[in-house]
């Protein structure tokens, strides 16, 4: 991937965070835990992201096959200072958003199938 | 813990499902892995969803922390046949749902939280 198709992929990411400022950060992250585009705050290290997002990626996808959920779609961690979502890119990526407890998790969902679905092209 | 306290927990599990038709499963399962109760059809084996419940919590305390999420209060994991719900009952059990793929969400964790609640009382 080119430099230029790495920074469509951020602007998306940070439409994303535009369009619902309840998100903190958001990155692309590929099944094997590298960081393939990411829009993080200073705060967050985007190693972190990646590892946890390749973790419960894995994780999820065995959960969900081995209880008769089928394929993974997606994933939420609720903890008392806000979310953790993932939601699949294809089958090779996740797109991983840190939000704030006060978010709107429908709209918050549905903004990141969008773009779930524009930053499959681009991959 | 007595057959008696055993059997309350079980009879509020079917009452969380009578509840919510879209519950097909829920069990009561301890921080390292050991069906507490448990409310199963036959084709749902209890030792995989204790294991896999226990897993899925000890990640998403994990991530939660990593990311300044805080203590993890739910975790949601949505595959396209249907989804694997957890709420933590207090600091050493986790309240765990197989809802089918219809499921109305919010009114299943909204008994799920009215549960745990109730549940943590008999542990």
């Amino acid at each position: 991937m080119g430099q230029a198709e790495k920074q469509q992929m951020v602007d998306r990411l940070r439409d994303l965070q535009a369009k619902t400022p309840d998100v903190e950060a958001s990155a692309v992250v590929s099944v094997d835990g590298l960081t393939i585009a990411a829009a993080l705050p200073t705060n967050v290290e985007e190693d972190r992201v990646a590892a946890m997002s390749a973790a419960m990626l894995s994780l999820g996808e065995r959960i969900a096959g081995e209880l008769g959920r089928g394929f993974l779609d997606e994933v939420y961690i609720h903890g008392d200072s806000g979310y953790v979502l993932l939601t699949s890119i294809g089958e090779d990526a996740v797109l991983t958003v840190l939000a704030r407890k006060q978010a709107k998790l429908g709209l918050v969902f549905l903004e990141m199938r969008r773009a779930a679905e524009e930053l499959q092209k681009m991959l």
